[in-house]
């Protein structure tokens, strides 16, 4: 882990570190079935948006100007799914509820990216899928890949 | 309609006007399986969040802080889904995209609500469900409590 905070958020399996923000930390999410699909988790405990301090949505609204804009750079993503769902941690046996926002980039085409191709079959509608198996090397080129891409 | 800019959304369904913000319309979501479900939209044509001004974020945030307030006062909501998500839009024959975001809250607990049982089976899961069918009159008493709990 390569954040001082980091490591408070092991159990919770946001996927592999790309950047953090003075609130917030960004992570490449652990599927990537939708290409460049990320995890946005506060750089402190809290469950509600309701909680958050205006410096810490204004950090978070710079986060979302730059991720469309690289994801749209990079893989020439069409739109973007935002959502701070928060479910499963309250089903029984999940750790306390730590505040964090998906972020989903969609593809009305397919995408080739070092060989493997992402495809977006449901389109226009939510439904999840199994991630797509690609490898450790694939993973660290996409994130190479999103944070090329962030505005300077 | 109730609202200057409401004119302009009556062909994307989202709801029964609820209030109004500076820059946002609050709509009582047609879909009330969920009770307490709400459509926030933007009051101006634009489909990308990065596309928001800072104050139509500080004035969306406001609608946060209230929203959950007046759920968990009206209802005793347990917890909130909050997404733009925006695909719909992208099927064939669908209206122009327009910025909107979704509020769903969510319970641990059957409510009781003017004799009828509102029930959230899939708690800790993102399962949508049909619209429980409930009167015209339920519906205003619903929109009534939510605006009687919103922060003064």
């Amino acid at each position: 882990m390569e954040c001082e905070y980091c490591g408070e958020l092991v159990k919770y399996n946001f996927g592999d570190f790309l950047y953090e923000t003075p609130f917030w930390i960004i992570f490449l999410a652990p599927n990537q079935s939708n290409l460049g699909t990320c995890v946005i988790a506060l750089k402190r405990k809290d469950r509600f948006l309701n909680a958050l301090y205006p410096e810490e949505w204004i950090d978070f609204t710079k986060i979302v100007d730059d991720l469309e804009f690289s994801l749209k750079e990079a893989f020439n993503a069409t739109m973007f799914n935002w959502g701070s769902l928060m479910n499963s941690f309250y089903l029984e046996g999940t750790p306390e509820p730590h505040l964090h926002w998906h972020f989903i980039p969609r593809y009305d085409h397919d995408v080739e990216f070092q060989g493997e191709v992402f495809t977006d079959p449901f389109f226009g509608y939510m439904r999840p899928r199994p991630p797509q198996e690609i490898s450790n090397d694939l993973r660290e080129k996409i994130a190479e890949d999103i944070l090329y891409h962030l505005k300077k």
